[in-house]
This record gives structure tokens, sequence and C-alpha cells, in this order.
């Protein structure tokens, strides 16, 4: 963590200084706002957390609930959300908080007496070692507490105002505000945060807002999407489930295990909660009668509670509280359109969809709510970009082409899942059919198949081999080095903060002199993209966060011998930045784990931690007209 | 974590539920007080924070100042106050925003130009893996804001009363509050928290409290101290030191390094800070004159900053900016007493000293805050206990015998160390004395080194034997284990919060035949500690917390044939408690890495981490026995 470069910080590191509009930033709702984001969700919150960090841009978050959420369905959080929650930075704070999912047991009827289960196998959850973060369960309001937490300690100050509904848009396409947003004001109150002023006698009155970007994160049911003409388009599957999150006392001995129970009677997916006790069960309920017209998501919580006993025979589930349940049909749908481009007036998209009025599906893969976050990150740094002037608004465009494509594979792969978990136990293949699919397809879920092609963000492949571990347009996969000033074990990857700077590793060549003349035509030429794309008097590294990775020991690099680009000097006292200069560590060389050529690479890295490019180091007029499709040009 | 037992929590689980005297504190310092901590630096702060979990004792902690500490000046973490900050559930997010030494790098002339300073030798700093934690910098203003949390959050709501003076006390010995404290309002300004309803116009009054005890952490002119007739023995040494916090810029290549440095111009101890960018520099000013009378106090920042550029040549130090800076001489001295004991009217003691109130020495070697808070831990549980009637106030005296040896061992390395830290180069016996030194005894400074003997709470070493890796009367040092119920590695000793409770580990035998006839006596005899010292009605685990370490693989530890001991029920629901039951981890076996007994044992830990007692599992009289002098029959 940096920090008393702008003078000695006595209070929490974790609260940046307000800049730009978070210095004054009016409690009330303000006329004019530069991305009006319609609903407080996972989605909505990650892109007002990342649009925090800008500090020239006027975010708003609506939200029709008169506080804070108090109880979501969403628990599961992949590998690839921790990664990101390390980003903003509460990483370490939600794992001491949640379950973390290390094996799943399977369960399948006793070959010698069906009626009762047995423990059929057990798989480690992260076999292959894909990530270093775990898999875990928490509840998706703690998830909002933390990202909100985040903007509001942001430059930009984000925070959600509570207690307005959406009422309609006009995308008008005229002046520096095309879009006019009807609101209406349905309480009062406002949750915690910056934003409490609102007084309690304004409920039923009509807000018209004008902005610059509308995004729809307002669920499945989402008003935004009907507003731009889109749909949601798919089906529904006709087996029905109960779920719901008990306390409850067992002789069950994997109560506090993830489990897939293949029964006679039906089949459970069994997730432990955070806290030790609480549980949460799918209950199969079976086939549902294509006349039945869902009637089924009537059924009892006894009921439910019955099945699970049955399932569980000759185990015992005895419920003492039940703090949430539900029935539901498996439905996958997906949108026509992630945004308006196809009907807005000048083919521009202004008003974004993400997360559930996108995508929905079973919630028994724990997809839901991350995927959801990756939308919201993905579009979050895109819209900062495009309105603090560094990019060109055809950078939106991205958006939907590579958000449509995560999507799609998201709904293919849960139709799968969910097939295979409505199984009956006779109608497996094997016994460890299930295990195996688990196995297999582990990358999925973990949230780390995603791989962004074909757009001004990914560079082309003809220097992949020079960095053969950090596949282009998949997320950028830590490895431990050492920081050489201060000798600290450092997981690279950890430290690319959610800042919303792209990061540029610069891996040096065995004697460091092709390093040094990189490093020296970044720093003097008029061609580089520190030349190009940093704003007259903004510090150095304040658009490009570029880091040295040395092949040699720590110890080995003299950092007196380093380029200033890499110590670059920052704030008021132009002090220096130490922490951009690494070395390979001793026991986990990143340069093997990661196949990076001894002769040096470049690697690109985008806010969202996607990789972008990989060139040599000599490569540097392709290096800047790759940036050029992104950036543009600060310095006329 | 563990929560969620008493129905669902949708907030900050760290949060807990007040109870007893947190359900209605009042914001006004009351009358009556159990527990009155005069200042709330490090020693009272913790003090405080292990009181706030006894819910039935009102504590109050007064400070002369008007709100947070801005800028202490301490801001060594040694390795045991991580370890101590992690039971009290922020080791996580305070090692975060800390500097991390992990090297030491010493520095001599340069035989070849003795002008000139070069780097003779790097030296791992915990070069013996002697915690699993870090070695830390962080100033104390943030380890006091996180302990103040903590406070806040614990059933009894704890809190700084700010803006209130110490006066004086008087023993009467007579009554329930047999303290009478004269307090007097140096202001009416509070500072966060929940005790904020303090009005201005209220400076200058006296206030007169009546307490069961008082906690002078009022530091080295400690007025409680003079209270009780106590004075501070020592000596002063004739040579001095400046000490700056600075933001610089410097050729220096060892910034962000912890140096020792002897040059012909003199010595620097050189400490970085959190943050990437402060350092703090102890600057040699060479011997004073014994007729100085403190003179040499007055010399200029300036002069400090040249003496550093001296020392560092043919380095620059270029200060840019200095949050704190200070002129000492390094004195050494001794409180005479720790509590009132001598003076007192029964001689029992009521009043007791802690931290730079009973011991001052050298900034050097990091230790004071480190010492300190590890007197308040010590006091804090034993207040607790007396209070709350599970044990006799002969319990008291402990704190005096433990923490007086403690303090003596503290002012001795001290010593050693500042004095080998103001040799000249010439008087080395070698040039590597310091860093041997520094690597020999790096056992103490990092806070492993006490050992508490002769007490009521360390039993017999004739068992020590059967875990010879947990020698009694230090601390408890972890290793990793796996908890069988959800199959997560878990560190066995940062599972040891600061709740207040007992541990008792049960280490089972290979068959588990002996650990079943321990627990079963444990659950069912009339003389088990758990019969006999809990309260009727409570929980099976709220005055121990029993754990059982199996020696096999988690896979082969059925939980379904473990006892209920070690599966207890609580809270309204009566639900399980899955975090209780361990093996032995497949890569650090702990019955390997601690020398435990293939027989199984038992391993008593007191509420403060240290090893209280080491019993077979057949000695079940015995354990009664041993408890039976700390702990009070609850059940008449």
């Amino acid at each position: 963590m940096q920090f008393h470069h702008h003078g000695y910080v006595s209070t929490d590191p974790r609260i940046l200084p307000a800049a730009g509009v978070g210095i004054d930033r009016p409690a009330d709702l303000p006329e004019h706002i530069d991305v009006l984001i319609v609903g407080s969700g996972p989605a909505g919150i990650v892109t007002a957390a990342q649009l925090a960090q800008f500090p020239n841009v006027v975010t708003r978050v609506v939200e029709r609930r008169d506080g804070r959420l108090v109880l979501g369905q969403a628990d599961g959080i992949q590998a690839r959300s921790v990664e990101t929650f390390q980003a903003f930075g509460f990483a370490q704070q939600i794992i001491q908080e949640a379950y973390r999912i290390t094996e799943t047991d399977f369960w399948s009827p006793d070959p010698e007496n069906p009626a009762n289960i047995v423990r059929s196998s057990i798989t480690p959850d992260d076999a292959n070692g894909i990530s270093e973060f775990p898999h875990l369960i928490v509840n998706q309001a703690r998830v909002i507490d933390y990202f909100a937490e985040y903007a509001r300690r942001a430059p930009a100050r984000g925070d959600v105002d509570y207690g307005y509904e959406f009422v309609g848009l006009e995308v008008t396409g005229e002046g520096e505000y095309p879009v006019t947003v009807t609101l209406r004001r349905v309480s009062g109150h406002t949750g915690a945060g910056i934003n409490a002023a609102q007084s309690g006698d304004q409920a039923g009155e009509t807000v018209v807002v004008h902005a610059k970007y509308v995004v729809g994160a307002d669920g499945a049911r989402s008003s935004v999407r009907r507003a731009i003409g889109g749909s949601l388009a798919g089906s529904t599957s006709l087996h029905a489930w109960g779920v719901m999150d008990v306390l409850a006392v067992t002789d069950f001995p994997d109560f506090r295990k993830k489990c897939i129970i293949h029964s006679a009677a039906g089949s459970i997916l069994h997730i432990p909660r955070e806290g030790n006790h609480l549980a949460r069960i799918y209950v199969d309920l079976g086939e549902t009668d294509e006349h039945d017209a869902g009637k089924v998501r009537d059924t009892a919580l006894d009921e439910i509670i019955a099945r699970a006993n049955a399932i569980l025979h000759p185990y015992t589930l005895d419920v003492r509280d039940v703090p949430w349940h539900s029935v539901y049909e498996v439905a996958h749908r997906l949108t026509d359109r992630f945004d308006d481009a196809a009907t807005s007036p000048d083919g521009k998209g202004r008003v974004f969809l993400m997360g559930d009025a996108c995508h929905t599906h079973s919630a028994k893969a724990g997809q839901g709510m991350n995927v959801s976050m990756q939308d919201g990150w993905n579009l979050g740094w895109k819209l900062g970009y495009v309105l603090e002037g560094r990019s060109p608004d055809t950078l939106l465009k991205t958006y939907s082409d590579e958000r449509w494509v995560t999507s799609k594979n998201l709904i293919d792969f849960d139709h799968q899942w969910s097939t295979l978990m409505a199984k009956k136990p006779e109608e497996f293949a094997s016994p460890d059919e299930v295990a195996e699919f688990y196995v297999q397809t582990a990358e999925f879920p973990a949230g780390f198949m995603t791989q962004y092609t074909d757009t001004i963000l990914v560079g082309s492949d003809a220097h992949q081999g020079l960095a053969s571990g950090f596949t282009l347009g998949k997320r950028f996969k830590s490895v431990l080095t050492t920081r050489v000033s201060d000798a600290v074990d450092v997981h690279l990857g950890h430290h690319h903060r959610a800042d919303g700077r792209f990061r540029i590793y610069a891996f040096a060549d065995a004697s460091g002199e092709q390093l040094d003349a990189w490093a020296q035509w970044m720093l003097e030429s008029p061609d580089s993209p520190i030349a190009k794309f940093t704003p007259t008097g903004a510090d150095l590294d304040s658009i490009f966060d570029v880091k040295a990775v040395y092949q040699q020991h720590h110890h080995s690099v003299d950092i007196a011998r380093v380029s200033k680009l890499f110590l670059p000097a920052s704030g008021p006292f132009a002090l220096t930045d130490y922490e951009k200069i690494y070395a390979a560590h001793p026991t986990d060389d990143i340069f093997e784990a990661r196949g990076i050529s001894r002769e040096g690479a470049i690697v690109v890295v985008r806010p969202d931690q996607y990789v972008s490019a990989i060139l040599p180091l000599t490569a540097t007029t392709e290096l800047t007209e790759f940036l050029s499709a992104t950036f543009l040009p600060q310095n006329a």
C-alpha cells in the first residue's frame, strides 16, 4: 500500500484523498450525471467502485430499495472474483469471513443398500492449481458492502442513492447529456454512507435527470433493458428445485463440505455457508408437468425439508431456522443486446446492460454474481476512459463484443451442469461421471476461461511465444516475485489494483541492456506511449504503471543502475516510487513459470487485468501503435 | 470466523452483539467503574480491548488528549505483536498497510576509502523461522485505532473517554469500589466512537469516580505511578541521538531497507516506514558532556540532517518533509513496582502499572510498544476473570510476577543493543559483530523469549516431554493443521482468539481410544474442569475451548465417531460447532513439528496464548487440580 507521498497520513490509508467531483459531492441527485447506474447489485456496484477512481466523472447509482441489501441470494465466489477483490483491496477481509471450498464430496446410493447414500468420492476443489486465490461462499450483501465501502473511500466518493425507481429513458442523442432518464422516489430513506441528506416527504415525486451514459444493472426483469427494446430469450426446464438457507442439526457427516448427492429420492447440492453453521441446500423437486404453470413454486418449506431428509437417508436433517428459501425451475436466458447501439440515433451505445439484465441461469454452479462483477469491471474503466478523455468512445463497443461471448459461454456451461445435476443415479454412464465433469471443467466455474479476442484491446498473437504463460485476452495470472527495493515477496498480479491504469510489465533481457534501451525510449522518445498519452503535468505513471521484472536474484539487481522509468517521482515532494522493480523469486521463477523469453518481453495488461498485448523489447513503434487504438493523444 | 449461531447476521460479522454492560453503555463516565484505565496508548488500549470481551465488567479508559492519537512515536511491531493482532482479528489488515522488514543491510566504512560507506552484509530478518508472522513497521496511532475498533465491536462496547486528566487516587480498601479517583476535564471534545455525547462547556471540572481497579497506562511520567508511591529508576547514557521521520529523495540504494550504518562520522539506524516513502532515521549525535544538562536536546533539525548526510557519505539525503523529529539521550529505567500491593491497606493490588509507566529504554530495538501490549493483554484477561467471578483475586498477583521479569530482561537486552549501536567502527572486534549479535539474539526482539515461571498459571514440567515443542510458560507456537469438518488448512494457533477463554488442546493417541476416554471424563465427570468451572446454563465451551488434534490424515477422521465434547452445541438453536476437530497436516505434521507424544497429550494454553500446562491424557485429576489454582468452582 502506498501513501504519505502527499504528506503524512495518520488515519486509515485506504481512505484516499477526495479529488475532482469527490471534493464537493452533492448529497442529492444532480440534474446532470455522467454515468447513471440503475441498480446496486454486484454488477452495478462494481461499475460504481471502478468509476469512483475517475475523479472527473460524476457517477450516481440509484437503487429502488431504501437501504443496503440485507439478504441476497447469490453466494458463490469464484477465485477470479477473489482476485478481483484483491484489486479492490478487500480480498483478505472477505476471505476471513467467508466459507472456503477446498474439497467436494460426492454421495450416491449404496450399491448394497440403494435406499441409503454413501460417500463415493472426494475431489479437491482446485486440483490443478488454477489460482492462488480460494473458492469462497459468502452472501452477496457483504460483497456489495465491500465494493460500496471502496467507492466511498475512492477519490470521487461514490455512493448509492437509495429510494429511486427507474421509470423510463429517452435517448435523444443530442447535446452533452443525450440520455434523459425519469426516476420516481419510492421512499425518502437513505442507507449508510455519505449521501444521507434526503428528507422523507418526497415519496412518489418524479425526478428527471440527464445523463451521458446509463447502465442497466437492474436485474432479470430489467426496466432499462425494456426501455431500449431489449429482451431476454431462452428456455425454462421442466425440473424444479427447492433452495433453502438452513441452520440445522444433523448426523450427516459432511454438513460442512460442499456435497453433490444423488440418491434414489433425488439430488441435493449442499453448500456450506459462511460462519460455521449456515448451509444452502438445493433440493431436487423432480420433473414438473408442462401444464403445471408454475404451481410447483408454491411448494411448502416443510415439503422441501421432507424431501431433503428423504434424499439424505439414512441421515437426518433437523432444521432449526430458515433465513431464506425459494422454489424455482431452471431457466437459461440471454439478452439480445448489451447496449443500445442498434437503436440509438447515431449508432453509438449510450445505454448498457449488465448482470442479470443480460444473462440468467441456474444458481447451482455459483456463477451469476461472478460474471456480473466482471461485466461491471469491464464497462467501468472503459466509461472512465472515455469520459476522462483518454479514449475515443469507440472503446465502449468492446463491452458488448467481449461480454456477449462470455455470457453465451456461461449459459452453455450452466446448461450442461444443471442437466447433469438433475440426472437420476441410473442415468449416469459411470458413478464418477459427475465428479469427472466437475474436475475437467474446473477452470470455467473458477472464472478463468474468459478470453477476449478480436477487439482493439487485444494485440496480435505474433509474439505470444515471448510469454507463453500469459495468454493474450486471458487474465494475467500472477506469480510470486521479490520486490528489489525492500526484499519483500510480492505476488506481482496482486499489486495490479483497480485504479484504472494499464500495466506494462517489462521483463528484462539477461544482461538488462535491451531493457535499458526500451526504458530510455519510453522516457525520452516523443513517440513513446508516455509522451503521447500522458496529460501534461501528470505524474509519469498516472496512465501507465510500468514495472520492470529482472531475471536475477534481487541481490543482483543494483537499484542505482535501474532506469528512472522504474523509479518515478510522484506527488508534491517528487518522492521516488520504489515499488516498480522486481526480481524473479528464487523458488518460483516467473520467467520459467510463464515461459518468458530470456530476451525479455513487454506484457501489456488492461485495467481489468486481462492481457492486452505481448511484444519484444525492441518493438517500440508497435507498442505505441497498439495503444493508439485505445488511447487519444493528450499533448496536441 | 464463526457467526449466525444466534440467527442470521447480515452486516459485518466482526461487530459482535452487544451484551451485559455493552447493551446500554452510558456515554458519560459513570460514578462506579470496575476497571478505570488511565491512558489510551498501546498498553491501555489492549487492556480495554481484552476487557471488552467480558460483558459484565464496566471498563472505562480516560485519556487527556481530546481525540485519537494523530502521530505516535513507536513504530516497531515484532512478530509476537502481529500474532497478538491475529488474536484480536486485525493482523491481515495491518500487514496490508505496514512496512515489512525482511532483511537488514549492514553498512560500514569502505576499507579502501574509509570516508565512504559500503554495504558489508545482508542478513535475513528471521533467519531461523521464529515465526510465521512478519516483522512490521507501522505507526502506533494505527495500532491503537485497530484495538479501539475491536473494543467498540466487542460485547461490552469498550471505548475511550477523551479529555480527562488523572489528578490523584486514594486506595481506601473499603467497600465494593475501594479506589477513589479524581479526574479533571481538560476539554469537552470527544473522539470517534460510541461515546460522543459530552458537551464542550465542562473543561476544568473535577470528576470523582470510584473504581474496583485502576490501571496506570499513562506513560513514562505516570501520575498513577506517583500516586502509589512508585518510581522509575535507572540510568541515562551520555550518548545523544537525533531521530526524524523523513520524506526524502536519495541516491542511497537501501532507502527502503532496514540498515545499520557505522561510518567514520557516526552511526545511523535506518528504518523504512509504511506507505513506500517515509523513513525513520536515528542519527548518532555522539557523546554528550556530563555537564551538558540536556542542552543536546536543542540540536536543530538541520544539524541532524547534516549529520545524517555526513554519515551516509558518499550518498546524499535530500529531505523534503519531516513529519516528526526529536533528540534524546538513551535512558534505561525500570519501575520499582507493578502494583500497589506493598502499600495497600490489605496487601492486595488494586492499582496496576503497565507500559512506559514501568519500563523505558532506547527506541532502537523497536521493543517498547510491543512489551507494553503484552503487559496490557496479561492484565486484561486476569482482571476480567476476577471481576466475572471466574478466579480468586490472587490471580492478579501473577501480573507483577510475570511482567516484572519480562521488563527486566527487556532493559538488559536493550542496554546491550544500544551500547552496540553507539560503538565506533574501530571499537568492534570484527566487522560482523553487529550483524552476528543481531542474528543470534533475534528471538528476543521478535518477542518470543518471554517465559513465565513459578506462578499458579504454569504447571509442573514433569510432562514437558509429551509436547517438547510447546515450552511451558512460552507462547503456543502455531503449526498448520487441517480442520476435519471442511478440509480447510488452519494454523491452529491463529484460531486462538482474544475472547478470554483458556484453550485445551487434546492431542489424540494413535488409536484415539485414550482421547475418547478423556473426552468422556471431561463431558461426564463431576470432577472435570467443565463440570466444576463452567457456570450453570452456559455453553459447554464458554470457559474452555477444547479442541482435538488427530494424528491421522483428515480423511481418516470420522466425525461421526468423535466425542460430542468436540462438537458442542451453541446458541439458542443448539447448533453444532464444527471447528474444534483437527488433523495433522500432510506436509507439516504437528506431532513431528512440536514433538508431541504418539500416546497423546493435553496442552493447556492461557487466554494470552502462553502454554500453561502439559499433561498426559490419563492425568484427569491433575488437570482439574492444576486449573483449581486459577478457577473458582461455579456450581456450589
